[in-house]
């Protein structure tokens, strides 16, 4: 139960931050949320946030994110603004008494994601993070059997993430590196799926691009994982991927595993020559459609009915956590105990 | 080219006729279009009205289906009413001007479909008929790959259409037969994909409910067709499947097959005792939930950019024919040609 | 149980009469065979007689195949011969005493078939025949799950045939048409999973190769089932298929569907281009070659333990009497009862 | 080119030593290989042998290995005796001149298989060590993919193997550990697939079966490789699996990947209660009864060619030492460089 009480839950009032490509793909999904009735859009360039507005039929369009939270009858702020701008945002709208949905990350820096988690455990706000794989029917099923036992005790992981195309460069230079910005989605379902890690080691290598090594960073990287449960795991991450975007997870335990896998795009399969061929998401944007869609609807029933949202701040700590971790193995060419790893 | 022109290509004001199960669908699904602009919600039930009206947060609800054609400002009207109604109500709105989308059927008989035909071909309106599973993302495939000529001469067509739940007895007397109101969808598939077909036999059989039995109906059916260009066809229907909504197509031709099967739903795999499971589409809203968003979406669009939608009255005709065709077989015990089926 | 006893159990002596290359295929399976003793090989060209001998290392080859029937030692034969041969080969065979194993089919000719069948069950000499589709290990499961119920009441059967490479033109003169050739495998399927049929309707056409037309015959057909007990089925043939040999079979029961299909070929999967590809089996050798193993085993085996081998000739007269009423309804253009089909 | 020549390329004389489970599992391949004409069947227990040589029909069974060997006619030794007697057997059969082809591994420790090495190179006879999943028909296709350049550069490499059953305890003892034992296989892959290694670090754990333990070694792993083409890997090992045999390798490159994984063993996939099923391989004599027969097929058409087979005893050393490289590291808890590892 959280602090947080909607004065109509049928209609709660909303500030969107930022309206650039996720911003417009988050609030086409809350168009089509019954009780997320967005007031206001805000973003720095007035073309895009009035843009933002008219796509949702809101009745504001501002520049500045502040002004947006302190308008009138918002109770709830999504924000989907450059990840420098997360901590300072959340921290401005919950000491407004704002509920809050934010992409991830809190914050590339462990001591600022830290204080954003007293704050929310001070306030006892809903704060909820956009890990939205965990909303994937896929990655939902696979928890539910791993909650009811259907596996047993787990005792691998294996996880494989590959983008299908390198991000520009200006963006490398602030994402933090590679681990915090692509292997953290893995880790995040590491924790979701297997529970806590206790010592993580990362490899990684500079093998088709480099740009990656001028920013510091690294193109393909592969690193174990041993959980307290004592699980083993392993994860791989790419930069690019000529076959389309690339996510398989796999969870094997004493009694069965379970594999999520995007699998066949379009139902559509042609035979010739001897062969059979189909489709595969090229984005992740196709592949976790449903995904963004379905971890905003959780939010808004959430706090129509009380409930605190999930996964929250602490998790984005402790899945931070083990993307400094990985970071740093790969830096000092050692394992890293998870519990050296503090603010 | 058609004769509507909206006077706002991006905002079009709509009249919603029918907030039943189906019409919240397609309400929640016009939310999401950005220039479907709907006015008004009509339902013989008020309350349903009311709900419809509601969920797309429109200025007005009504009882009456003709006070919403008529409502100021309102240039396309949706139909999802019961079927007996379409047809009049299609009728109405093109005598007062508007642009039509409708759920199939137009009507159970040649002779009132034949009679819309003539009327959307005097007055120039557009006017698309639900087909919903032409714009599945995999039947779309499926006519791009045919249509670019990847298989060559077409020869063979299969598909089978299985529904999990029998309908409700009281449906069953009004449907006007499975062929009409199951295989219906397999005939469209099949001159969309092949072409005109030129005789069909189909043979029927109650085997699990014997209610279709006393409602002069059948619950299990397969069906030949020649087509026009000498292709050879077979369609079976089933009214219920135990493993859930079952819709599987193909189209063999000279150079290559394509398969149209909705496969895995939900993308996990769960691997025990030496098997694999995974699971299937329950229900038709589920398999063709981004079809109907498609075919409103693909409406609305040819709407402001002045195209004629497609289907149109006169596919549902030919198609209507087929159905028509494929009970007479069944209630003659012949082949029927179907150039003999005249209004 | 037969009124056949082997002197040893664990050694039958065999001959085998026909060393082309389906022969060549069965004498490689036969060296396999603990219990299968080849003592001689016999074909009309002599060159194939002593290469197919050196192939099992068998004793003798010659030219004669009634010389091989009495070979001293022989118990079992094997006949691989031309159609037009089987009859009068398993008549000679069963005369001398010998258990039989032919290929399909026993006769082109219900007469001469219902003739086999007597003396058959006169002797009551072991006689099987190869439809080697029931041994594939797909059939094989889909026959247990249906015997132990887990599909239900059986309501629809689907089977579509298509053969990679036609026929060559000398061949087509003597094959008895397409029905017999190709269909009597899916209608054998037919029988063996669903059950004995009443009523058959087949159209066929020349869709792609005009020396079928010549021959009489068809290069593509479909066919509408009507069986015993209620359940109603589709056939489709095809004479030539660009993807490779198709083979499709499906089973639907109130409470389950079976689906027999040859799938990807070789367990590597290529991705790229956002596509993934696998391939398929060519041709019949391929996707059955475990099939043809094993329906020679399940003969020794027979042999060895006194059983009645199975399939028998009575299923290959009541599968050929299908075969036979779909080509006389092709020709008629109406549907024939299978009570009609006398021989 | 060896120095080996057959005295006759259609019939060579082999002499099998071995005839317990994959000794008669090799010895009914060996039967359906023309040029393999088996002369001797040797095992410590004279029931064993005499029973493998009636499988073939061998002239001989013998006790002593080493009479085997000597038997005249014999050209070729095939060895499938206990790991131990490996290095003793091949050396005497290389000192009498003979082909070998022999069960990995050659020995389980390093000097001892290097002496092998070396006496094979001076001999210039061929030996091939049985890694058999070289010969699956999915490895061989990802290899020429591989070869043929489809992949470009090769990025990644990840495998994951889970033996069905952990074996009887006394097997433990002598096995070698589960590096040596087990994950040899997946290394021999990463080697054929991607190439030479550079590092290799490994984490291992008891989590099922405290035997492990009491044997000083352990049911489950992870590994990470640094190949010297710069490629990353990562191999996952497991004792049990309760869904079968495991066995799943992918390969990715700049253009393409490739994925090897038996699938359904059984085309048979049943569809009940809104979900699909189907098979999979419940052992390793199932999963790769085809490469087992490859193998041996292609020895002697090797021998029959004069060429050198593969994989030879270089290969199995250089396996070996990536096995012994991971044990050393799991040991010692630190990655291990291959170089350190000398015999």
């Amino acid at each position: 139960m959280t602090a947080f009480r909607p004065r109509d839950p049928a209609s709660i009032g909303v500030a969107v931050l930022g309206a650039g490509r996720m911003g417009r793909t988050h609030l086409a999904n809350l168009s089509a949320i019954p009780n997320a009735n967005v007031l206001v859009v805000a973003d720095a360039d007035p073309d895009a946030a009035e843009a933002g507005r008219e796509l949702v039929r809101a009745p504001r369009a501002v520049v500045e994110p502040r002004e947006a939270i302190d308008e009138p009858g918002v109770e709830a702020v999504v924000i989907v603004t450059p990840t420098s701008t997360h901590a300072g945002l959340i921290d401005a709208a919950l000491r407004a008494g704002k509920a809050v949905w934010t992409e991830k990350p809190i914050a590339q820096d462990l001591a600022e994601t830290a204080r954003i988690v007293d704050l929310w455990r001070e306030t006892g706000l809903p704060v909820q993070v956009g890990f939205m794989r965990r909303f994937d029917p896929g990655y939902e099923r696979a928890k539910r059997l791993i909650d009811q036992g259907e596996l047993g005790r787990i005792e691998q992981f294996h996880a494989v993430g590959r983008d299908t195309y390198p991000p520009p460069v200006e963006f490398l230079r602030t994402a933090g590196g590679s681990f915090l910005d692509m292997t953290v989605h893995d880790l995040d379902l590491a924790r979701f799926l297997v529970g806590e890690v206790e010592e993580i080691h990362a490899w990684a290598a500079v093998l088709f691009d480099e740009r990656f090594a001028e920013a510091d960073d690294f193109d393909t990287s592969v690193a174990m994982l041993r959980f307290r449960n004592g699980a083993l795991g392993v994860i791989e991450t790419s930069r690019h991927s000529a076959w389309g975007y690339d996510i398989r997870t796999e969870v094997a335990g004493a009694l069965a595993k379970v594999v999520v896998d995007g699998g066949q795009k379009t139902p559509a399969t042609i035979m010739r020559r001897f062969g059979f061929e189909g489709d595969l998401y090229e984005t992740f944007p196709d592949r976790f459609e449903v995904a963004y869609r379905r971890e905003l609807e959780a939010f808004f029933a959430d706090l129509a009915a009380g409930r605190t949202p999930s996964p929250g701040p602490d998790d984005a700590l402790e899945t931070l956590r083990l993307a400094v971790a990985a970071t740093r193995s790969w830096r000092e060419g050692r394992p890293i105990r998870i519990d050296e790893v503090t603010a």
